[in-house]
């Protein structure tokens, strides 16, 4: 059995496979293939309706808050989100939390005057700021819920009077929080929620429609929700790789249950990298991120031959990001704990053949 | 078995839902699913540039022409190509030949001065328009070159001394022709290339980048030029079907002998619906798509019946669509003869039934 600890795409439940792949072959005994299945057919559409409606439940969401099924990647949302929130005058307040926050702080000044209220990069984004202001007229406080690269977590998402929009890619639905205090959340499927080629976006409709400027159709938020994410042909097999995603964790008890085997995952990996005398972590202790555990070794030296020792126990997709070096396990909703428990004894094995 | 005839998402080879499905369970032999495969990997990487590389060769491209694969749908290249290639002050000639070149002018108002140079509407879009003038001074001349809704297909493709932009998703690969005349093509994979989620764009680099306009890093093709369509995650599964749909199209004999089939396909049903009583086309001869084949029948209240009788045989995905009514065959690269022969086999066998 191969252990895929990647960052994304990363590992999905065993069952959303083989349900998936039934599905290429024969969707729902219609003797078609999912893949050449019609998007404007009753079959279909209860599939993004009920992807959709389970976001809804298991995120808690009020019914100020639309669900949208969207191409494009968070990457695209990077702008998708000033375009529709912001007119050129406007300020938005952006945290400086990695790479992909410096990203969406890029294309804000596209469309408005984007402010670094903080920022953690001259200590390589190893550390989640706790003291910044927000300026009252900031008209959003956008923050990356969870840096995938650096390995870093808001545990205590900010109190603002301000709107809140997070890009929640890689932690949405691994921990409780009141969703409904976002006006915007987006996140790219391919961690927690599905396969890569779709992009979630949660919107409060209130905040949409303010803006002088003329959106483009396909990135107007308004037009996806006024056709239940059926704009365009969506991409049908991503969206019902979701859905068995997100019916599988209603299955587990939802995000409060998946929290709790989320911490004890997270716990069993720090604790052996604090007490391995051959591991140390490369993050401030009270942002760990709970889905992307970042290590190095006390000797640089020895880290090519751990990575292989891995490798030959079929561990893969622990090589850190370039930037960070060393390791980096992402310990997503469907990562099983015995796998945590499984690494953790590898740990253990290469420190015993290696003493420090 | 099913034959379906669905206008998109819509057939593909059966061995690639066979492939595909195999690999959502065990990918290359790795142990894992595709779907939790990473894209930064050698396997990935390869499939990429496979897939990129085949559309070059069935489009036997040159040097100048790039190829990508990218998120959002041809809707999303209504907004990205004007976006490209426009200033506010430019002109561009468009082509009014069905709903989606209609989009696409509308989207084109927001980034220059589309000019819509010939027109079908009033006649409900059933011929594609003869005798019109591009301006000189406009940047590109745009056509539909297959209207899927109307079953319309330019036959001859303009010729011109403007730059030529093409939406060809419904038509891509399916006939032979120059395609090195185009400075821009672009469509959506879920007819001829594979299943729906992932959009390709075929652009000669020469074209680009000449605007003042700033382009968001998602929208700037320079930019998935540079990255080898991997500026963010890909739609990883979308991709490895279209390159598995590509190798199919390449072992059947490229685009000329598929173009050959699809002429017989198109042939055998227009014949069919011009000899039987009951039915007739709704498109002007000359124009008549091999892709979309559209009729209705000289007695309106007998379509149900046909449709019934029809699904009853399991034929599927021939109920016209709304704008037209009647009915549409989509006889795409993957639809085999056979069921063309056993569609005209049932419309005979239903005059038989039901004598005029």
């Amino acid at each position: 059995m191969v252990h895929n600890f990647n960052a994304g795409p990363s590992i999905l439940p065993k069952e959303v496979f083989e349900e998936a792949a039934a599905a290429v072959l024969n969707f729902n005994n219609t003797g078609l293939s999912i893949l050449e299945y019609g998007h404007r057919t009753a079959a279909f559409e209860a599939i993004m309706q009920e992807a959709r409606q389970l976001m809804r439940e298991l995120m808690a969401l009020d019914e100020q808050h639309e669900v949208l099924f969207l191409h494009g990647g968070a990457s695209t949302q990077f702008m998708q989100v000033p375009m529709n929130l912001l007119d050129l005058k406007d300020t938005a307040a952006y945290t400086d939390t990695g790479v992909w926050a410096a990203k969406a702080i890029k294309e804000a000044k596209l469309f408005g005057k984007p402010e670094v209220v903080c920022s953690s990069k001259d200590k390589n984004y190893t550390f989640i700021p706790k003291d910044f202001a927000v300026p009252n007229d900031a008209k959003y406080l956008h923050i990356t819920t969870n840096n995938t690269i650096y390995g870093t977590q808001w545990k205590k998402i900010p109190v603002t009077s301000n709107s809140l929009v997070a890009d929640m890619s890689s932690d949405i639905l691994s921990r409780s929080m009141n969703f409904n205090v976002f006006d915007l959340i987006y996140a790219g499927a391919q961690k927690n929620i599905g396969a890569a080629g779709v992009t979630i976006v949660v919107v409060n409709k209130n905040i949409l429609g303010k803006l002088k400027r003329n959106i483009p159709t396909m990135m107007d938020y308004r037009n996806h929700i006024a056709e239940g994410s059926m704009l365009n042909t969506p991409p049908v097999f991503a969206v019902y790789t979701c859905m068995l995603t997100l019916r599988w964790l209603k299955k587990q008890g939802g995000v409060n249950a998946i929290e709790k085997i989320n911490n004890q995952k997270a716990a069993l990996l720090y604790n052996e990298i604090d007490r391995n005398t051959l591991f140390k972590g490369t993050v401030a202790v009270e942002d760990r991120s709970n889905m992307n555990v970042c290590f190095v070794m006390n000797d640089a030296n020895k880290e090519k031959a751990f990575l292989d020792y891995a490798t030959q126990h079929q561990i893969i997709g622990i090589k850190g990001h370039r930037s960070v070096g060393g390791f980096r396990a992402s310990l997503y909703n469907a990562m099983p704990l015995s796998s945590v428990e499984y690494l953790v004894s590898i740990m253990q094995q290469f420190e015993q053949n290696n003493p420090s």
